[in-house]
């Protein structure tokens, strides 16, 4: 007996070389379209959701399976699908590989824009070689489809935290340290400011960051939040900090656009 | 060439029966002995510390190695070392397994007090078994451990949303709902109040809530709590609620104890 279709509940990752907008059409590469016909057993007229991890999520109603490659019309759209509306970036003290994987997979659901494993004086090893790179890149494809976000974060492993910092622009920096207060302050923000906001969070790594790392974020006004009384693993600590810091920038609820049930803001 | 012996940055876990606080001393479990004494090789004279899943903290000095058995003088006892001030509950649309440990280990570091892994009517199966329940509550005690909290937290598993609400008391009361606000509101506390804190979170399961379920969880008074545009998984979504609730919740960094290098609040 035939499987019955199911409706795909993640987007379906697209290049955008192999998005037609003139022709209102585009092309899935050979494994999303296995995934989509295969998997799901779409029939031409069923629709899917596609990201193109530049900035936009197309919806989209399948054409025709050509030898194996889903072809679909695109109905509409959806400019930053899924995105804050600022930037928020990442500088983890690197702990250790699954650690890592961790914090790409939650951090990318979570709208991160870009993410740094800074190599930190107690890190133990050397920054991430190119491969294990390519590896959390496709972690993060993974999870922008499945939180049907539209824009794939930069991934990168700085030599040390001093490399980190080097012409970081934040206008908001926070550093995880149980010294600091749990609640960070926030200017009321207008819908017009927010796409401004760019946020810059610093969490140590395994045996936190050394005295003279410290003082190195100190003197880049990074703020102290504290996570609590408890000891929280780099990973936990990374969200946490994301997490607090995120739903206090952006006001989410209150200026959400959501049409054909997709959120997304208007910018 | 023996390798040296390390400082243990974890806590242990010992029974609450196996402390003898009129003499000061206490004796870890053959399993526990066996960590402290073959992985770290600790010798007497050197320093650990010890939970007991009841809200204390010990700090010890290895006394002996009797046939295996550790055997520690307390020199400290810390009550309440790790916890937040007052209680923060999780009830779950029961996930898939994985995401069921994801959550353990993550929100037991973050101080919950209770997890309720609820079957909802998107769960797709019934209530946790007890051989499951089992297997949390070891994911539960390594966590507890690895942070350096002293109360174990309750976890079960309710056949279903209305179960799990009753005779629920909290005095806070969120949702995860896109229709939410991002930002929950709460009242000024002195440090004598935070105690009388009882925050209830409720996070639906992989599909959410159904209409009736969310209808009863605002007849329930649990105001919507917006975590953003893009869609999370439940496990992300329970790990972000508690995040950004029990950081607006406590003031943790301003009243903070830390003696001995352990934080943990006086009561």
């Amino acid at each position: 007996m035939a499987r019955p279709a199911r409706t795909p509940d993640s987007a379906f990752w697209v290049d955008r070389a192999d998005v037609d907008a003139a022709a209102g059409r585009l092309r899935l590469s050979a494994s999303e379209s296995r995934h989509l016909l295969r998997v799901f057993r779409a029939a031409p007229g069923a629709s899917f959701e596609a990201v193109d991890g530049q900035g936009f999520l197309y919806h989209c109603v399948l054409d025709a399976d050509e030898n194996g490659i889903a072809v679909g019309r695109i109905e509409s759209r959806v400019p930053n699908a899924g995105e804050l509306p600022g930037r928020i970036e990442l500088i983890v003290g690197l702990p250790d590989l699954a650690q890592t994987e961790t914090i790409v997979a939650q951090a990318v659901a979570l709208g991160v824009s870009k993410i740094d494993f800074a190599s930190a004086e107690r890190s133990g090893f050397g920054p991430l070689s190119e491969s294990r790179l390519d590896r959390l890149s496709r972690i993060a494809r993974s999870a922008l489809k499945q939180s049907r976000r539209s824009c794939l974060p930069f991934l990168g492993s700085s030599r040390g935290l001093p490399e980190a910092l080097a012409g970081i622009t934040g206008n908001y920096r926070w550093v995880a340290d149980v010294a600091g207060v749990s609640s960070p302050e926030v200017l009321p923000s207008s819908v017009r400011q927010l796409s401004q906001i760019n946020a810059i969070l610093a969490v140590g790594p395994p045996g936190g960051f050394t005295a003279e790392e410290s003082a190195l974020l100190r003197d880049r006004q990074f703020e102290p939040i504290s996570l609590g009384p408890s000891r929280l693993t780099t990973s936990t600590a990374a969200l946490v900090l994301l997490a607090v810091t995120r739903n206090r920038l952006f006001p989410i609820g209150l200026d959400r656009v959501d049409k054909n049930g997709t959120s997304g803001y208007l910018h």
